[in-house]
C-alpha cells in the first residue's frame, strides 16, 4: 500500500492521528480514540472519517501483521489530494490509513529533559493529534541529546506542557497536578483514565498552568499514554525523583 | 509515482520543501532554493539533497508535464522511512520528490485578514519550510473564512511575523519594514531579493519585531515570496491600504 504524493497529509500535515494499544488483537479505548479523531476533524475543519470504514480499515491492519501481544495501531486520516498550495479543494476526500507495529511495554527507567523547542499554545492544533508533530520529534531529539529519554515541552507562554509523546502530571506535597487543556495540551485519554482513577482514589488533581519551576520542586513526575499507560520518571533534568506509592496506586488497573 | 506509508514526512512532518518559480521550464533561484534547504536540514538534523540527485529529480518532474510559462516546482525532502514512533531510525534514508503545477501570475486584488493562529516563536521549525506547515493551512482557512485571500500571522509573542504562505513588508511614513528573521520567520529569497533592491534604490530596510499595531498605522503592506514575487495587498482587515510608487520599484526586475 503506498500514498499518492499530492496527498496534503504528507505535503502540509494537514491531518490526524490516533494511536491505540491493541492488546492480544483487541484495540484498547476504540471508541474513545475515535471520538477524539472527530473531535480533531472538527477543530481542523476535516469530514469524519465513517466509523464503519475505520473498523475495516483497522481489522486490515491487524489481520495483515503477525501478532503481537501488545501492538501499537496508528490510524492516519489525512486531508487527501488536492487543492492549490495552502488551500484546500472545495471536495475534501480524506483518507484513512492504518498500520501496526510492536509495542512492548518499556521496563527501562525513564529519564526527562526539558527541551528548548516549545508548545504552540497559539494554534488550536496543538490541541489535536495532528500529522504536523515536527515540533515534538525535535523536543524528542533535544532531550536524546541531552542524554534522556523524553522531552518535557513548555508552551510558547513558559507554561509546562507535556512531554514530546504524553502528557505530564507531577506530584507535590501530595497533590496531584497536570497542565489544563488551554496550555496547548492534546486531552490525552490515558491522562483522563488518571484522573478519574485518582477521583477513586479520593486525590485531587488540580488541571493548572504553572511555569517551569513547579517541575524543580516537584516530588514526583509521570507520564501518561495510551500506549504507556502511566509510567513514573526517574530523573527530570538529571535531578531524581521519588516514586510514592501513589503511582502504583493510580497506575493499578489502568491497563 | 507513491509513497510508502511509514513515510515519516507523512506521518510527524519530519521534512521540509521548496517551491520554485519555473519560468518557461527553467527554475528560479535554484541555488537559493538549494541552498535554503541545506540550512533546513541542517536545522532539523537532517542530510542533505545531493545537488545531482535534487537536479535529476526537478528535470522529471520538468519533463513529465506539459509546458507551462509559468509553473511551481515543489520540492519534498522527507525525513525517510522508519524509526519508532518520534525517534529517528539510526539510518537516515531521506527520500527526494518533485512535483509540478501550474503558477499562473495573481491578477486579482489581495485582501488580507490577521489569523487567531499563531506562529510558533518557540521553535526552529518556524524559521524553515518545514512538512509541519498545519498552522499556516489553518490561519490561511481563517482569513478565507473573514472573506479574504490571505492570512497575516503574528507569532506567540504576539509580533508581527508572516503571511500563511509569504513574507510581510509594510511602508510608514515613507520608511520599509520587515519582521526580523528570529520573529520566526522564513529566510524568503524574495524578501532578501526586495531587500536589496531597496539597497540599490536607497531605500532603508528595517528588520524589526513589533505588534499588529504597526500594520494598523501603515500606509502600505506588500507580501513577497518565490513564486508571486512582490504582490501589494489591497485591504487589511478590511482597511484600505495604499500602493505607493516605491512598491512597482521594488517590484521592477525582480522576476
Amino acid at each position: 500500500m503506498s500514498l499518492p504524493l499530492d496527498d496534503r497529509g504528507l505535503l502540509l500535515g494537514d491531518g490526524l492521528f490516533e494511536t491505540l494499544l491493541v492488546i492480544d488483537g483487541a484495540p484498547v479505548w476504540w471508541g474513545e480514540h475515535m471520538a477524539r479523531l472527530r473531535r480533531g476533524c472538527l477543530a481542523l475543519g476535516l469530514p469524519e472519517p465513517a466509523e464503519d470504514d475505520a473498523l475495516a480499515c483497522a481489522r486490515q491492519a491487524l489481520a495483515a501483521q503477525p501478532a503481537h501481544p501488545r501492538a501499537a495501531l496508528r490510524l492516519t486520516w489525512t486531508a487527501g489530494s488536492g487543492g492549490r498550495g495552502l488551500d484546500r479543494p472545495a471536495n475534501l476526500a480524506p483518507r484513512l490509513l492504518a498500520s501496526l507495529a510492536p509495542a512492548p511495554r518499556p521496563t527501562d527507567t525513564l529519564r526527562l529533559a526539558t527541551a528548548s523547542v516549545r508548545r504552540n499554545a497559539g494554534s488550536p492544533a496543538s490541541r489535536h493529534k495532528t500529522l504536523a508533530y515536527l515540533d515534538n520529534v525535535l523536543a524528542r531529539r533535544e532531550a536524546q541529546a541531552a542524554g534522556a529519554d523524553e522531552a518535557v515541552m513548555l508552551n510558547t507562554a513558559g507554561e509546562v506542557a507535556c512531554a514530546a509523546a504524553a502528557n505530564i502530571f507531577w506530584v507535590e506535597d501530595g497533590e496531584l497536578f497536570t497542565p489544563a487543556l488551554d496550555c496547548g495540551v492534546l486531552d490525552g485519554l490515558a491522562r483522563a483514565a488518571v484522573m478519574a482513577r485518582a477521583a477513586t482514589l479520593g486525590v485531587a488533581v488540580s488541571e493548572m498552568r504553572a511555569g517551569a519551576e513547579v517541575l524543580g520542586r516537584a516530588e514526583a513526575v509521570f507520564l501518561t499514554n495510551s500506549l504507556l499507560g502511566l509510567r513514573p520518571a526517574a530523573t527530570l533534568d538529571e535531578r531524581r525523583l521519588n516514586r510514592p506509592p501513589l503511582l502504583d496506586a493510580l497506575a493499578d488497573g489502568l491497563f
